[in-house]
């Protein structure tokens, strides 16, 4: 225990000494210019504020003070109030986290304001922390979102104020993530990272050992070179009880004053000394942070500081231990300071419980159309991208600012996630898709640009205008919904945002059957029409009401499959026209309907993969890949849990947006009387399955694809008995997996889990589901001796392996109580036409595959990357057949001989406002993930920029805002407990030769550089 | 209406002028420099909060912002954000109230800050409005008591920042009292007068004839010589609905950010327009005043200028309406020169529902004991200041400061009131006692200074210590209850602070029963022992160990009652001790107790009055005066009211703290089997009446007094049956009253009261009882064509006539509800020794006489100025007989051979902190009130201050704070609707001609001079 006898050292004096201070003085002057004292209980009071970027209210409604009867809270008083609060006193600081709401209140401030604020951050006294745009989730958001909204963030501190944050602040979090630590941490250039929520069985653990503060290595393939120094509060990251100073907070405040009565400074004292120790008592080191704030507080900093002043002034007075305003990087340094050694954490903080029958899992799956929303956002924001820089980017827009804005504040822990108020999801919804109509204008302009000419006068004409079908999931396309019996041509250019050429299937819906398709060279492609599917022409019609306010004035009789191929980040274009007599066109699907009654099996595939459906039951029974000679007996099935309604429990605790309780498990029989459909043509087969009234499924099987994909239409889930409930699937092996399974962390490293278990802890289970979910962003594997059975998915959800041999996603929820985490409303999306409202239906895919151990990861990264960055299509007319003549029929932005290597991937190719390009390179592989692939890979700058000079390039951090060098000159070396130091080093690419341009990536790293390209800028600005 | 035509005008620019501003500027600089604009309507932006010097926090508590889990509220962030907030738009203005908090802040305030305010004060920016310690109660403080708070507030703003408050402004008390129009009001030098509280009958019928603002006339007497102009606000002292902008709270911010979600900038200047012209069509000219804050509001007072600001500058683009930030001083000015008339009001406003079945007539009396102990403490401060003038004030103490304080900060609406909770209550009462013992020891030693000398060198020693006996009132008194038979002389000083010579009756406990009196020359004095009732002696055990938490050590055998004769602003002293074998000693008084069986009469009384007593019944009967020769019935009874319990109606309302909602009225029988007792002696003859287990009354008749003195012990009041109670006395005659009393105005004038009548509109009558009370603080009378009968009473108290020739007196209330006005507590006093509680018990007197019709005036102005105003007694003992010699015993402040004149009292002979004095003479009749005394009157100033010269006389406002002079120059003069300005001109005393010094005193006029005395100061002082 900590020192506790100085709590009985007599301190007679103090009292009296406060007497005559108070009576000789009438204004008092506080002495907060207390630093660390060495041999002391230090106690760092972090004055902060925890700004949700949206939740129960909208981003602007907290951020200028609106809609108050939901949530008192007003962002802008906070930051009106903390300058003259740190103004009063230079001792005094604070710390901002959420640049969303910072960039809000900057714009407003005048010439003086800014120039005060700049004072007081140059000086320390305002200090910036985490500092993206938002406090980012960690389980649901992907990486490469991640690390977009943190560059935003950390820019905009750039260029304003000249800074880098150095601490990784993701105090709110449910559950905490291995990239996080890794790579939005230790390759961010922080120093360390702090958290709030970690499971309670493993923050009792960890109190009892002082394990709290540690040092975290995310990555198994970086290791040690990418390292952070983590803590996780002790309970909150709030004041310990009693030391609340908001306007109208009943804790008691400091009465110091003797004239007036309740005069209680000793008292105060004593309770400040005693929450201190109780902290030292689970602390390593003589280092304690207060974290003196919460949810929106500061709103008049004054009240704060007033008290810790005198705290700060009295608890000294008093000796016992030292009080001083700080911050996370003063109190990181102090820690560094004391050259200890601390324990070692891998892997991650998922799942998340507060308390027992309290996991949150719930929301890895909550809004599941939203988090799909979010994630098409995501890749048609990369492309987009890609697009602005070929184009040239215009910084009065469009542009693709907006879009980046809105996704950079949808990955807040409240956004997401799933874990917001209905109007606050709309909120989001309305801003991505505001981004997204300027980011379509931006794509088909620069399209235009690229296609609209035919020699090196690009972008001098652009007259094409390109139209984009967002609503393509739900069969609506405009675009391609045009009549071709009348010689109009449909041209559609099809971009690919990935660095290598990629051959792919396109779907879109059309109207006439006698239609053929021709490539950019004039050549027949092979293509197939499909029947459209019942189940989609009412989602179609109420979707498309729902969300455009009309009614769709066509329907489209089929659905045109055909198969592209696409250079690396460049487009082709291919022609759809009606075809002439003497053409053959598109194969008209052939279509068998079996009767649940038969009692057979169909087997549907070309090619190598070959599945089996049994006809009575509708199930998958076998899997067959002829190439790599996989075979497995497979089963799919549907079920819904129960959602808990615990409102009678002595200890209640529903099921909700945030927290998965299930209530049973029932399973989903297939409803007797609907047939088992299935669709058979040159390009694809498909197996339709209306599974009961609120499921469709469709198991489809591309021509030159060893991959099955699994669309599925799921809802209303009806609750008219009045129970909530959440809809999952499992697809069932043979495969005996020994209770071990594989999930990705943000959609790129994988982690083992273990049924039932955790790492650093003994876990007692009392949930045996929930407390085995975990999210899933790229996606899940499980694995024998001989085969591993991977599935990936189309947006976050929650799965699991809850039977060996078994891979199960959670795909909807809709529920009907709150879970008492704040949101104070059921998770039960309905989607409106005029008055009505029905519960949402959501539409997705998944993928699985089944291959030899040892080579699914090719196909999990390589097939991964091809989810993340769909084609991009974009539709146009031609009257005649002038087009392949007059454009540009194809595209590539990098050499035409080049293609990047199969194991990395362009996270980012921008254009900065400042005409420089951010280049960000990513291996794609875990050491040890693929034989052939797992190494040292290499990328040739020059021919990612054909036809530009490169005059320098500069690598940075991962956020960009500042130099990698510079960033590992400064970084702090934390040692283990029980490690030497000597470990093996991490290997790591090498410095870019400037004369070679060579970037080197070792397995998962990632690399960064600002790229100054001779003459790049203007090419497109100088058009308008 | 008013201009309901500029609604529909068209401002489509507006919005697009809106645009441009913000997309043009990044930061908005608001215009908020629009002033009046003749010809629109003003919208005057009154930025005020409402500062309750204690209600469910006590006063410090509300100041420091402790104990926010009972009501969020900090006065110390209202004043601190004040100022940077007023700093950052020289066009913001704010009013500050309440001086006990302003005065809190000041001392606590840097030297730079001091140095702002004072600018910000100067310029107009703070405006300090009322300006007393508190805002009062206008029902149930003395009168003298709102002059003592409202000067301490006054001369503190005067000294500290050079100015007079201009505008009255008791926007929250419960009804509103004529003094407070004409003494408070206009003869401090207000230009006008707002409160928000008037009945919601009377609010109605002013609305619909633009009334609720008018020239008030409150004195008979002093007519238009002291009018106000007057409003009441339409509806509350708050903002408009929706314009609330307060930290958290809901109403919707203006949204000007276009870059931003729900921008709302026309929705808010419509909204703003609508509020406006809704109060435009209630209102005279076009001015209307929106009182911009409420209870405890600007915390943070940046978020309701920033809302504000915006407001002004949105409306007056929209150029409908004009919004201007003002004061209501501003606001006054505008009204006054429209040059309008006005409509006339005179009388007051009381009794105050706020709806049907909430008349707040229930806290006239409400906490009888703290209503008591203020009176008690009023009267004693008064005669302290004489004592601390006599002996020489001294700065540093013991002075009267600290008991001023306190009596002002009693006089707060829910203070004195008893609509307080309860902690709060006993903090008042702790705030007395403390200022009590403080003057104590300053009355004991001027009193010793004055004592303790014989010839010209007082106060060189004061070696007495003169014991007082605050509890005296239960019959507690340590410094009389000594034992006499060892040869010690008990030595009684007693001080009149009256002008006038006073013959009156002591009643002291003592515990010797062979005693003798003397006065200061030997003679023996007429005493008589009286024996201390048991009713007494449980209430003196009990009350004396909750107290002073020690059990009295000793029981008086008797009460000794002897007469005793005092100059006026003087002393007598007297001797009591054991009587010696040839003396006389003090009389026993003859018992006679009857059985309430027997039938008959018994009379009391000696000389001309004399009061008949059935035995059976234990009623008063007869009551003659012989030398009047007036007779009458007479009967006196006691009933309760039961508290109305409301929970289970339509529209909820219990009777509580402040409302009086009877539930049935039931008359207390008293009970069979106790005795009735009568005392005789020479000095004073009683009757001892149990009326039941919990009342006891003795009705007492002193030798040589002509009025009935009634003493009640009313308690614990029993709720065990559920129910709370209110407990009332009615004293019946056969007078034909003709449904007309008349009660006083805060211890002053006399109003006429016609029952179930209002002068002001047709009173649809929905509470006979509730609806009749009035507050009672010197007395209520009644007349028929011949007598006149008169009560006077020791405290306020609520009061009225429900039947003709009847008096009722609300005497104590327990209640068991909430009556839903805020306070949250039922009013259910207790008191506790150790862990046992019980229902408070009061005791107190009445007094009441009749007259002749025209002579009640006399008694009623002259004894009640001895209720008030107490002998006060001062207790030493002494071994030998030398006392006499060694000391001074009889002393009077004033000439020797003067005496005020009948008709005038000394309210104030203070002396000031700079050496100054401060007296307030009063005339204590109004005109036509008494045939002799009603006439103009005069004081010589000189004989006053005997032996001193007076350097300068000053005639002041009434509070001192400016020369009455130049308080008359600025006085806005006011035109009265109907009236040609041509009425007979007030005749007041004229202007003091220094040769002479002669104070010239109008009926009613109260005159407050500062006096500069040749030596004055130091007298006490030097000594120290």
């Amino acid at each position: 225990m900590y020192k506790m006898s100085i709590l009985l050292f007599p301190h007679v004096g103090l009292f009296l000494a406060i007497l005559i201070s108070c009576v000789e003085s009438k204004y008092m002057v506080y002495n907060t210019s207390q630093t660390i004292v060495p041999g002391k209980l230090n106690v760092h009071l972090v004055p902060h504020t925890h700004d949700d970027v949206g939740w129960l209210k909208t981003v602007d409604q907290y951020y200028v003070g609106s809609n108050n009867s939901i949530q008192g809270a007003c962002v802008q008083n906070v930051l009106d109030s903390i300058v003259p609060a740190l103004l009063a006193d230079k001792n005094r600081k604070f710390i901002y986290v959420e640049q969303a709401f910072f960039q809000r209140w900057w714009r407003d401030q005048s010439d003086e304001v800014q120039k005060v604020v700049k004072q007081l951050v140059s000086s320390g006294q305002l200090e910036f922390i985490n500092g993206g745009m938002c406090m980012h989730d960690e389980a649901v958001p992907h990486y490469i979102d991640m690390i977009d909204q943190t560059t935003l963030g950390h820019l905009f501190i750039k260029e304003e104020f000249g800074v880098t944050p150095r601490i990784g602040w993701q105090i709110d979090p449910f559950g905490h993530s291995a990239v996080q630590a890794y790579l939005l941490g230790a390759e961010v250039g922080f120093d360390s990272l702090f958290f709030g929520r970690i499971d309670y069985q493993d923050r009792a653990k960890r109190k009892t050992e002082k394990s709290l503060e540690f040092v975290w290595r995310g990555s198994r393939s970086l290791g040690s070179s990418a390292q952070i120094f983590a803590g996780a509060f002790p309970e909150h990251y709030e004041p310990p009880s009693g030391f609340y100073f908001e306007v109208n907070d009943d804790s008691p405040i400091v009465q110091d004053d003797i004239n007036l009565c309740d005069y209680n400074v000793q008292d105060r004292v004593n309770d400040f000394v005693a929450a201190a120790i109780l902290q030292a008592n689970i602390t390593r080191t003589n280092h304690v942070m207060w974290t003196m704030g919460t949810d929106f507080k500061y709103q008049y900093a004054h009240t704060w500081f007033r008290q810790m002043d005198k705290l700060i002034h009295y608890v000294n007075i008093d000796g016992r231990v030292n009080a001083l305003y700080s911050t996370p990087s003063i109190y990181t340094d102090a820690k560094y300071a004391t050259y200890g050694s601390w324990p070692l954490k891998t892997d991650d903080f998922f799942p998340y419980a507060d308390r027992a029958n309290a996991y949150w899992t719930g929301y890895f799956t909550s809004r599941p159309a939203l988090k799909r929303y979010v994630r098409m956002m995501s890749g048609y924001h990369l492309a987009a991208r890609q697009l602005e820089f070929f184009g040239g980017r215009s910084n009065a827009g469009p542009n693709t600012d907006s879009i980046a804005d809105a996704l950079a504040i949808a990955q807040h822990h409240d956004a997401v996630t799933g874990t917001e108020k209905q109007h606050v999801a709309d909120d989001y919804a309305k801003r991505l898709s505001i981004g997204y109509m300027e980011a379509e204008e931006l794509v088909a302009a620069s399209l235009a640009c690229l296609a609209d000419s035919t020699s090196n006068n690009r972008c001098r004409s652009r007259t094409t205008k390109f139209q984009q079908c967002p609503l393509l999931n739900i069969s609506y396309c405009p675009a391609s919904e045009v009549n071709l019996s009348q010689g109009k041509n449909l041209i559609v250019v099809v971009y690919n945002s990935l660095g290598w050429k990629r051959e792919d299937v396109v779907h879109i819906p059309v109207i006439n059957e006698n239609i053929i398709v021709h490539d950019s060279e004039g050549r027949e492609i092979e293509s197939q029409l499909l029947p459209v599917a019942n189940a989609y022409l009412g989602l179609r019609d109420y979707y498309v009401q729902a969300y455009l306010g009309r009614t769709p004035n066509k329907t489209p009789n089929y659905r045109l499959a055909f198969k592209v191929s696409v250079p690396p980040l460049g487009f082709n274009t291919y022609t759809i026209s009606s075809a002439k007599m003497t053409d053959v066109s598109s194969t008209k699907s052939y279509v068998q309907t079996f009767r649940r009654s038969e009692n057979s099996t169909v087997e549907v595939g070309q090619e190598n993969l070959k599945l089996t459906v049994s006809t009575d039951e509708g199930k998958l029974t076998n899997y067959i890949n002829n190439r790599s000679l996989v075979e497995e007996i497979i089963e799919q099935s549907f079920s819904f849990y129960a959602g808990y309604d615990g409102r009678n429990d002595t200890n209640p605790q529903n099921a909700g947006a945030y927290i998965f309780r299930p209530n049973g498990t029932y399973l989903i029989k297939p409803e007797g009387q609907v047939p088992l459909t299935v669709v058979r043509g040159p390009v694809v087969n498909e197996v339709h399955q209306q599974i009961n009234r609120w499921i469709y499924q469709i198991t489809r099987l591309h021509k030159g694809k060893e991959h099955v994909e699994v669309e599925f239409i799921v809802g209303p889930i009806p609750v008219d008995d009045g129970i909530g409930k959440e809809v999952a699937t499992q697809i069932t092996t043979k495969m005996e997996t020994n209770k071990t399974f594989y999930t990705d962390s943000s959609g790129r490293d994988f982690i083992k889990r273990v049924r039932d278990y955790r790492t650093d802890w003994n876990l007692e289970v009392n949930q045996p589901v929930a407390g085995n979910y975990y999210p899933i962003n790229l996606g899940i594997y499980i694995q024998d001796n001989r085969k591993e059975f991977s599935v990936l998915v189309d947006r976050s959800v929650g799965g699991s392996s809850l039977v060996d041999g078994q891979i199960e996603l959670m795909l909807h929820r809709r529920l009907l109580l709150d879970d008492s985490r704040g949101v104070a409303e059921a998770l039960n999306e309905t989607v409106c036409v005029l008055d009505e409202c029905r519960g949402l239906t959501i539409q997705g895919k998944y993928y699985f595959r089944i291959d030899p151990l040892g080579e699914g990861a090719k196909w999990r990264r390589s097939f991964g990357q091809e989810i993340y960055s769909p084609l991009l299509l974009a539709f146009a007319e031609e009257d005649d057949d002038s087009w392949m003549d007059s454009h540009t029929p194809t595209f590539s932005g990098i050499s035409s001989s080049y293609s990047l290597p199969e194991n990395v991937a362009v996270l980012t190719l921008q254009e900065l406002a400042d005409g420089k390009v951010l280049l960000r390179l990513a291996h794609l592989y875990e050491i040890g993930e693929d034989k052939d692939l797992s190494v040292m890979t290499s990328v040739e700058l020059t021919k990612l920029f054909p036809g530009k000079k490169i005059d320098k390039v500069t690598e940075m951090s991962l956020s960009a805002n500042q130099e990698r060098r510079e960033m590992e000159k400064k970084r702090l070396v934390w040692q283990v407990e029980g490690m030497s130091g000597e470990e093996s080093k991490v290997v790591r690419g090498g410095p870019v030769d400037p004369t070679k341009l060579v970037v080197e990536l070792a397995p998962m790293e990632i690399r960064t550089f600002v790229i100054d390209l001779d003459g790049i800028s203007g090419q497109y600005v100088s058009d308008a």
